[in-house]
């Protein structure tokens, strides 16, 4: 098949993800079709060589077609690919489960496995209000939510999430939530300056919990960093104090760590951060090192005791399952990726490269268009503006998201802004000379599109 | 590590799908770890083999550790395992679209993929939802459901849900729907029998239409086998008229085809057996012969071109999509398995197969405490009752289905009684001396539980 045949046929039979489709009819927008992929690079069917710097959908850590998961993956499919995970067990499974609570290390004793992102947000919210419905708490149904926050695509999770264009339409199929601020500090809702930020935000959440902390299950965030509400950060300190509000108001702290967890910003998981331990996490994404969906909802005993039981109705039982739940094909692949990480010493590892970043994002500062510059660990982003003083947004159908990604593309590297926010969420692996290459070709990008006249 | 300190560590670090934990303390219940699979077989580390009768939850086809499959997913893992699926595409998943449209043949013509059979439904929801709205039907946000259905653990997919057990609990956080009657042949809701049946029961679906169709957005059903409500079977008359009924008052017809699907039934899907085609179809499981996460949510050109826009604000999108959506891996399997079924002439290949269930499901119909003995092409159920006559079933206390289990263990097969019912729903590889030897056992197991006296 040849490549027109080939986008052709994808364009009549598929229908992409967070996609118009009849926006492909743009020559411009025509699926790129990838035919391999190594280290940090994807190369398409016509040679063109691409810097993966989405890691494709955040997932990416150690490159693609990393030959030691690609030897783990067969050795297991030769052993046994997958097994019903009720009543019956495998040795990836338990050896993973143990080795990621040994390196946790804290208060979260129990990993309930499920597919993405999305079902471990749904296994979080059902497993929070059970517990609460099993203390005697049934009263305590509704959850709190951050603006801007996402949390994956299904129903439940879309009930969390806060961001209009995704999850708007749905509004009729959603439970109940209430809203709080989001803490975006370049923008803070609370018209405060990051440099002397006391957290101030955090007082929309307290003002809920005042109100009904009699009727709230929990609350759910992304620890650091809103990703797909346009990378905005905020510090550690806000997640450390959000954990004292919980403990005096009584609720769960539901840590979404799907896109941050498994080092990207750093550390194992974001909430070391702020040195506090929240009730539940979920994790997903770099489990496996980017190679196929597996997630976990990870939780303590005091809520895994509160299902424990004699139950001889079944009602106290947590009934959530998927076909492919704890899967070997998968588990052995995120044994070996810990594997990998530990002998990588993975946190020293990431220290220069986080430097790097944080060396080569200077270029963007002086920018005209440039409002705001933020690093997370392994997550940068320039959110760009149509005013640097008045911070100014360009809107959707300035498209200029758009335009810089096609700029990338030419200039070999997969860049996807979101919303505003040129970022980068590159596999580990990336060099110090990659990272100099990478924020090169997405400087000029920017220029291309948005010159810096007052340079 | 030994199997003493494997259960122990299973236990200690995992929280087990739809299982309550205290039940681990009894010594019959520990997991068994499996070590190894081969066709039909499953072993675990004392050497014990297994008939995996239950498919590793429905899922395996073709066999474990299949050596084309395993083949296929080295081969693609070692090209590139996974991509970004917005913007980017890869040959696995543009052959196997169109390769799947071209088998179904029909008005569907759409795919959509996402990661397992709960996602599928909740992009069927979703899209059928939206779909209403961008019609201009906004108020056209029910949904209706069937007692005793089961269409997955997400939120969304549980509001549509009609088992108690699983689905209760989580009632506030639940959309609202209509339920219509289970079409329960055995224990008839209409109180008619199979033989005189004019599918009477399809009346509490229309009762509901003649209410409220403006405010329904469609129905959703497991097409032919509502298989975790108990493996309950309905003839395609219900399908076909259901067809009409839809189209009659203008609601779309939502087919999770998530366990029939690719030949459980003995057709590519259920529904071909009604004469109809759906608007929208969910499938999983077997997609990937039983080795990964994977499904497919398809639909027409009517649906499709309802989101089709210029779309200036965004709100005509579909937003929806997972990290792994569409990862190069699962496709190269899934593709596999389409070429292997097709070389396999797979309807053909499982005629005799179904024909031998047939004869063998004979053995059981005398038995005392079978109340009805059903199948739907590749699946087979035996319903236990306390009374024949008054078709009183086992309560849960009973643990009727636990036993039978823990017997066919012995006996060298994974039968997993669902309710009160006894089922095989087996790899399609197995032969018709292993059908006989299947059956066999699961008579044994039966006759140790419940001896039937009148023999």
């Amino acid at each position: 098949m040849d490549k027109k045949q080939l986008i052709e046929d994808d364009l009549k039979y598929i229908w992409r993800p967070f996609t118009q489709m009849k926006s492909l009819e743009d020559e411009s927008n025509k699926p790129i079709i990838i035919k391999k992929g190594k280290g940090i690079y994807l190369e398409d069917i016509d040679g063109n060589k691409y810097i993966d710097a989405v890691s494709s959908w955040w997932v990416n850590t150690l490159g693609h077609s990393n030959p030691r998961i690609n030897k783990a993956i067969y050795k297991q499919a030769k052993k046994i690919e997958h097994v019903i995970f009720a009543g019956f067990s495998h040795k990836p499974v338990i050896k993973f489960s143990k080795k990621l609570i040994e390196m946790m290390n804290n208060n979260l004793k129990h990993v309930f496995f499920s597919d993405n992102g999305s079902t471990a947000v749904e296994v979080a919210l059902k497993m929070a209000y059970q517990y609460q419905v099993l203390k005697g708490h049934s009263e305590k149904r509704k959850f709190i939510a951050l603006k801007n926050s996402y949390h994956g695509d299904t129903l439940g999770a879309i009930s969390v999430g806060g961001i209009d264009m995704y999850h708007k339409v749905y509004k009729p199929l959603l439970f109940e939530i209430r809203q709080a601020e989001s803490p975006y500090c370049y923008r803070c809702p609370m018209g405060c300056n990051k440099e002397t930020c006391n957290t101030e935000c955090l007082s929309s959440v307290e003002n809920i919990l005042k109100e009904e902390a009699d009727n709230i299950a929990g609350i759910i965030i992304e620890p650091l960093v809103q990703a797909a509400g346009g990378m905005i950060m905020y510090p550690p300190e806000y997640i450390t104090k959000l954990r004292t509000l919980c403990d005096k108001y009584n609720i769960l702290l539901i840590d979404d760590e799907v896109a941050m967890g498994f080092y990207r910003t750093g550390k194992l998981f974001a909430y070391e951060h702020a040195g506090i331990v929240p009730d539940i996490i979920c994790a997903a994404k770099g489990i496996t090192a980017g190679y196929m969906p597996l997630s976990v909802t990870v939780t303590t005993d005091e809520i895994f005791n509160a299902f424990y039981d004699d139950d001889k109705d079944g009602y106290k039982t947590f009934y959530h399952g998927h076909s492919y739940t704890a899967y070997p094909l998968a588990l052995a692949v995120a044994l070996e990726n810990l594997k990998i990480l530990e002998e990588m010493n993975i946190e020293e590892y990431l220290k220069p490269k986080i430097a790097k970043f944080k060396k080569e994002l200077e270029k963007f500062k002086n920018h005209k268009n440039v409002g705001d510059v933020r690093q997370t660990g392994m997550i940068c982003a320039v959110e760009l503006v149509k005013d640097k003083k008045t911070k100014e947004p360009f809107s959707y159908e300035d498209g200029i998201g758009k335009k810089i990604y096609l700029e990338g593309l030419k200039l070999g590297a997969i860049l996807r802004p979101m919303w505003n926010c040129i970022y980068f969420i590159t596999p580990y692996i990336i060099t110090e000379k990659e990272i100099e290459k990478l924020t090169n070709i997405a400087y000029e990008a920017l220029n291309r599109v948005l010159p810096d006249k007052e340079q």
